[in-house]
């Protein structure tokens, strides 16, 4: 089973949602099947690259309010992350653009190494306070991840690497009508949205693997509904024995229409 | 989207199947959309490691045929991989044992170099005659598809790494009915069984995408059916705002319930 999860690295509710829904398949028995693939989505992609603030200033302009203010706005989220061992400074942050973020965890991904890249831009962004927002703390964290620096830095400096996978992402999360981050699908059957308990994620797993197998065959030989074991069209299969189409009385009894790939 | 196929390299109609369902790909609109895994299915499961036999002289054995009609069996194949502009020699080849195969592709996955080492696993077996089934070999076609080789030995000499992987794989396809490879699930909503023609993987490409983002919410503030924008629990919304669930008269609104992550 898969899941994707739609997120943005300056979303606290995707940090926090993401140790949530980690602890929700922790308590999942079919666990080890389960695939987690995690998907762009900005929330702020009109901001360029290098137009970085301070989050608590930028909080302060929006809602015109003090830095007291402010800051228990922040400590309210500090402290659900909390609760979920997680680091959380809530002063100190900056805010700009993750375009070249996302691009980034796209490599990450076709590499292996997705979850541990975004784990290490979690962290730095909320718990270290380190920036994620320049190129050499974005380099340092890939290399940690265990990406090839050449490779990194040859996606940084081409706006266009992975840019495509990125839109491509946010497009979907449109189409599947995400408003808002994180939002989590579970085999494109079940979808929860936002940083929900824990139980909420493993009563959609299980939901969604109740529901795993049911394919509806296409094509020759397919009957409607459920999946048939002959269902047409050239196979091989367990008895042992390649058969082509014609071969309808069997393709172990048929040697002059089978090739054997497997005899018992 | 994303579609997963099972096969086993031993298995010509599965090598064909690829090149007929890539060519279904380049017929597809959003081809650039489509994730493509490949699973593990052994046709012969009982074989031991080491256990190689000459496909030819198997095929006679199992169907008590001469080396005229094995030939003859085998050619019939070759024509179908010839007319898809794949190389398959009619004789020369080994059948053995390709745990171990399944096993790199697992790793091969991991690393992003599935389909890499895929592609020379089958023209090395079909094309080229090498044999799959010793370990030098293996090695020699990791490497080429990007694998690290002090990786790929690690693997190779610990029976158990990447051993539940295949295991899981092939007691999923049994849970979707599969009995022979190759076989195709897209999304996991639309099964194809066999080497079909093209076409039939175009449409099954067609058919899956238009139901991708059909999905069912669930958890906090989900209604029942298709997805809500307000589905529930606590998000980051490209309104720029970061609200916790108490917050019902709206994040932007009620700073004291948010936390930016996105101002506009």
């Amino acid at each position: 089973m898969r899941v994707e999860i739609w997120s943005d690295i300056a979303c606290p509710w995707c940090y926090i949602g993401k140790a949530r829904f980690e602890k929700g398949l922790a308590g999942f028995a079919h666990r080890d099947g389960v695939e987690v693939v995690h998907r762009s989505f900005e929330l702020d992609p009109g901001r360029a690259k290098g137009d970085t603030v301070q989050v608590t200033d930028m909080l302060a302009a929006k809602y015109g309010r003090g830095a007291d203010e402010v800051r228990a706005m922040e400590e309210h989220v500090a402290t659900q992350a909390r609760s979920e061992g997680l680091g959380y400074r809530s002063e100190g942050r900056d805010h700009g653009s993750t375009f070249d973020i996302h691009r980034l965890l796209h490599l990450a991904r076709a590499r292996g190494r997705q979850n541990e890249l975004l784990d290490l831009a979690y962290r730095a962004n909320f718990a270290e306070e380190r920036s994620v927002y320049d190129d050499g703390t974005l380099v340092r964290l890939a290399v940690e991840a265990g990406l090839a620096e050449t490779e990194v830095r040859e996606v940084l400096a081409d706006p266009d690497a992975y840019a495509d996978a990125v839109r491509d992402d946010e497009r979907e999360a449109a189409e599947l009508g995400a408003n808002g981050v994180p939002f989590f699908v579970f085999d494109r059957r079940i979808g929860v949205s936002g940083g929900q308990p824990a139980e909420v994620f493993t009563q959609a797993l299980e939901q969604a693997w109740g529901s795993r197998t049911t394919v509806t065959m296409v094509g020759a030989g397919a009957g409607s509904g459920e999946v048939s074991g002959e269902a047409g069209g050239e196979v091989c299969d367990t008895d042992g024995a390649c058969a082509v189409p014609a071969s309808k009385s069997g393709p172990a009894s048929d040697p002059a229409s089978a090739q054997a790939g497997a005899p018992s």
